[in-house]
């Protein structure tokens, strides 16, 4: 049996004009693929209900499986259920759904300003479709087939439409009992340069290597992703292997696989060995922080920080000596370890990241340039204490400068977890890390 | 005479199964809006001759002015010159072109190994096409037209392509003598939910009004997208004025235009005043921080702030008292309303902003679900001092409950600011807000 077909259908203005980046397309292109279904075609249109109608008529007929994000909502502009039902039930009026009508209602009763009378049409749908659960919005999804074509319509915004995907559409695309099976994994890590990570990986990226490995860069975070076909064990075996070997060739700095998210895996270093974690930041402003709660349970081990953002709050907050930063400047070795230090001793807890840094545009000078930034943590065990502290010259924006810091603190706060060597050396790290040792203060 | 149409075609395997994220067609189209060209398709699909040949012929009976992105590399993969060829020149063989020739062979003098066999098809396209120079790679674009459509090829790597479409398709794109150019502008609100923000539009928001407005929703920000055509100065008049009916229409929600950030428009009114302000985080563990450091010179007014995961930070550095903590628990009105006066003395600014809530997905009691949100405002003035204190319940996963009470509470700051009443309600607000007032006592 052939595989299943799939087109992809973005709808709205500010995607085609340019205004926005349709990354729906790709996610669930992605998502498909790992269930052993090929996309054949994205196409994204406006919102115009006759080209909408047209473009579903017309993908229907070369695909399997039609899904479409975007125009569900309730304004004027938002056509995509009206556009439907003019190809599945043309010249019919759309029908109303009880079960969603309650469901809109309960959302209302949650807010302070009763249900706007436009809404009423996200309770909308042609004849003989299904709505799909949104647990996080007012604009269900749509449940049909058109010829032998499923479609599903999902709202656009991503955050709405990945777990709907996930929760509604997925469980329905089961495999046909197909021989060959498509298997995808992906490994994760922080501080090498992809171009080093992929010579890491060598003979595994030929195109014509099976599995097929590849790389992405997404932010701070560098990628390999495997994927195998053939038959499911073999897939499987095939899939674990690369990863296995990907992560050996990419120690220390791989940090998990698949869904798992750096501010996860320091959690669970810190959770399994029962440690607790402070922070206290400068140009990243709570970044740091923010990364570190964005895990679930993070209360069980992250106590809390400090933003210093100026140098009052650094000497009044973290008791960073005035004189170092009258020596030394705020961006500097010395007071990155005096922050991390205090930060550790101040909430009590085994561990403390510090960064200090200049993000820019403004703030550099002439020794300094922007994208200068220190960053050190500080672990007490018993009655010694150690703070290694590394300096990084980020390239990049303000905002690229702060999120590489704050990758490179938890990467930090991991390798202080594993007892990883200050001498391994991460990207954008300029000589050299420092290290001070001494009893603890606490 | 109509406006030219566009559309957009981007190739290859990688793009269609989702395995990297196409930001060409994006790039292109709002380059594009910029010349008052409008994309009515973006279309992507997969490495196959025959299906990008019917693409190319579709297209081209629907614009007049169709681009296509990738498939002219060197490989057995690239097929997008034979496609043009299929469709322009059908049953005819590729011809070489001498100068493209000369170009290859004068890269490749450059390189330390000999050009391989393979390139020599780059110098190949179809009779009536010319080549675009590609001063980037060895890929260069080709220019042709079918019927009344023009059509420009461009190689897919970003830093080849946009050189190429800056230099050699955008001067060809005059605007043919045409008196109608295309003008857009956006306004983006906080505080009010889209079809709430949609209904105060009205009849501005219908499909045939002119200037065309829509709303888009991105995170917790609605934005209103004003397009206008005609004559340059009409256009431009009718934007502007549409523009300032919207504000008007959504205040005090609609803080900024264009580019403008929440925590722009925030800063830009401490700066004005000369005022500083401080955050106490619990539950966004210093996301609001992260924010308001966003915009750039925010140490302008920022001082920093605490990020007070765990209850014994409330107390230990925002004096929270512990009977507070006992009877009303941390995710209380009283302890938002202690946590913001606390970082306004401790910090010694003009405002502060506290936050405390359960996130999810633990933490939920009986009478607290998850999404409860506290978020309090202190300011002082001279002698007297205010703390507002608004409750919420927020709807979402752990990463919307953080980003919605980081938005409304910058929103809260914004309203203080500027004097808006505590009764002016915030989506996602449950009665009642609570506002006290004393001497300040700094």
């Amino acid at each position: 049996m052939d595989r299943m077909r799939a087109a992809i259908l973005s709808i709205g203005d500010e995607l085609v004009l340019g205004q926005n980046l349709d990354t729906n397309s790709q996610w669930l292109a992605d998502r498909l693929l790992e269930r052993s279904i090929e996309a054949a075609e994205h196409r994204t249109i406006a919102d115009d209900r006759t080209a909408i109608a047209a473009s579903i008529r017309q993908l229907a007929l070369r695909a399997d499986l039609l899904i479409i994000t975007g125009g569900l909502g309730p304004t004027a502009d938002d056509l995509t259920r009206h556009a439907l039902g003019d190809v599945l039930t043309p010249g019919e009026a759309l029908e109303r759904d009880p079960a969603a009508t309650v469901h809109l209602e309960a959302i209302y009763a949650r807010r302070p300003t009763p249900m706007p009378p436009s809404n009423r049409v996200q309770t909308m749908r042609p004849r003989g479709t299904a709505f799909l659960p949104n647990p996080h919005g007012t604009a269900m999804g749509i449940a049909g087939a058109l010829g032998g074509c499923r479609v599903y319509c999902l709202p656009g915004p991503p955050r709405e439409m990945q777990p709907m995907f996930r929760d509604h559409v997925a469980p329905r695309l089961e495999l046909r009992g197909e021989a060959t099976v498509l298997r995808a994994a992906a490994v994760h890590q922080v501080g090498m340069g992809e171009s080093h990570a992929a010579e890491l990986l060598g003979e595994m990226m030929a195109r014509t290597s099976d599995p097929l490995v590849g790389t992405t860069v997404k932010d701070a975070i560098v990628t390999a992703r495997v994927r195998a076909s053939g038959p499911a064990e073999r897939a499987e075996r095939s899939v674990a292997e690369t990863v296995a070997e990907i992560e050996r060739r990419w120690q220390p700095y791989a940090f998990g696989r698949d869904e798992v998210t750096l501010p996860n895996a320091v959690g669970q270093l810190l959770r399994e060995r029962g440690l607790t974690l402070a922070t206290a930041e400068s140009c990243t402003g709570g970044l740091l922080g923010s990364l570190i709660v964005s895990a679930a349970g993070s209360s069980d081990y992250y106590r809390g920080g400090w933003i210093a953002y100026d140098s009052a709050m650094k000497t009044s907050q973290l008791g960073v000596p005035a004189r170092l930063l009258d020596q030394h400047g705020a961006v500097s070795e010395a007071v990155a370890r005096a922050m991390a230090e205090g930060a550790r001793q101040a909430a009590g807890t085994s561990l403390a990241a510090a960064i200090t840094g200049i993000a820019g545009p403004g703030g550099a000078t002439g020794a300094k340039p922007v994208g200068l930034v220190f960053i050190a943590v500080s672990t007490s065990a018993g009655d010694t204490s150690a703070t290694s502290v590394r300096r990084f010259e980020f390239r990049g924006d303000r905002e690229q400068v702060r999120d590489r810091s704050a990758q490179c603190a938890l990467q930090m706060i991991r390798f202080a977890l594993l007892g990883v060597a200050d001498d391994i050396a991460l990207l954008w790290e300029t000589p050299h890390a420092t290290r001070t040792e001494g009893a603890a203060r606490r």
